[in-house]
């Protein structure tokens, strides 16, 4: 690994944490090698890169690998920091972006998880928290364009991935996102607007193909 | 909360995450109203001031809070930037302490909740998965005087507070932190000759008689 040159990105198609990354490399003008792991036989640079999380995404960069998602934006925003800033320069707007990364870091996948692993009232509860989740996040959001205001930043990075998981949301718990979250809804496709978004995320109805494959794997009917 | 003025810290006296800021506070000089909370009867400045998580610790500063411990040490460093840099200035050491604070955030608490929590086979796990956290930390350490080299920084704030907490493990577990890692034990007697850990770490002997409090509460024998 000592030996690799420019940047690479270790990642899965699907993953909202590594479309991150992707979305974070487009928005910097970065040019990298993106490599596609089998998350069923992960590759020996994966393993070397990530001993501790074993987890996609790695951004290697001159040789070097920053893991966890939020800590390769962050370093992204860092490195190529000319271009597109992601993060405020205020300390508070900085906190405040870290605190509504961190949230939907902790939240929306494992809640989205929840959704198409469980039935009836399990899975009830977890659409409720899901809804909370999303009613927070557009109480937030409130009427600005993005999370952090008038630019496309840091917060917008970290949840937009997951916007293309709502159709698998919706479809496994029956509830609309518009319908509970319509500023989401709209900041969603705004987002899909800029070109590092629409050209990262995932169909949603291959992210839905995915999930039932998913499904299946686990044993959910 | 708006009129507040100044620098407040909503903590609670053995929290590890409250002690973070603490630390932080004390590294670079900066006096602050301290308010102790009741955990089990919440503040309602606590509430207001950290609605989405309702923990401790919060740091509210010129009226405005800052919550997520880690966040807050990140503030404190970025706010009070002329003294005792925790935060290295290189992007990829910057990534790297981002990284080891976090993996100490996911997995020293819950795991160390765990020692005391569960009996038998269960607890020889904890055990288990805890001294291989102390083991991945220790290598991370090596032969260097704190995480991120000769100065004390982000990493050692974000795992110093959870030093008072070995006797509790030790003595729940029968392990010696000592005995399976022995630069940690080091690296801990050092960091306490700085008056900032000193002065806010809880007696080892006090945490223990907190944790057996809470076996009691919750029913462990």
């Amino acid at each position: 690994m000592a030996s690799e040159k420019g940047v690479m990105l270790l990642d899965f198609w699907v993953s909202p944490f590594g479309q991150r990354a992707r979305i974070a490399l487009a928005e910097k003008g970065v040019q990298y090698e993106y490599k596609e792991e089998n998350l069923t036989e992960k590759s020996e640079l994966l393993l070397k890169a990530n001993p501790v999380h074993k987890k996609i995404p790695v951004l290697i960069h001159d040789g070097k690998p920053v893991c966890e998602s939020l800590i390769i934006v962050e370093y992204i925003d860092e490195v190529w920091s000319d271009k597109a800033t992601l993060m405020p320069s205020a300390p508070y707007q900085r906190a405040q972006a870290r605190f509504w990364a961190d949230f939907i870091d902790k939240k929306v996948y494992d809640c989205g998880s929840r959704l198409w692993k469980l039935k009836g009232e399990e899975q009830q509860t977890a659409k409720k928290e899901m809804i909370d989740i999303l009613q927070l996040l557009e109480a937030q959001l409130g009427d600005k364009k993005y999370f952090g205001g008038d630019s496309f930043g840091f917060v917008d990075v970290a949840f937009v991935p997951f916007t293309s998981w709502f159709y698998s949301y919706e479809t496994c718990a029956n509830f609309s996102v518009e319908g509970v979250a319509p500023k989401i809804a709209q900041w969603a496709k705004r987002c899909m607007e800029r070109e590092s978004v629409a050209k990262t995320l995932s169909d949603p109805k291959k992210v839905y193909e995915f999930v039932c494959f998913l499904k299946k794997k686990f044993g959910v009917e």
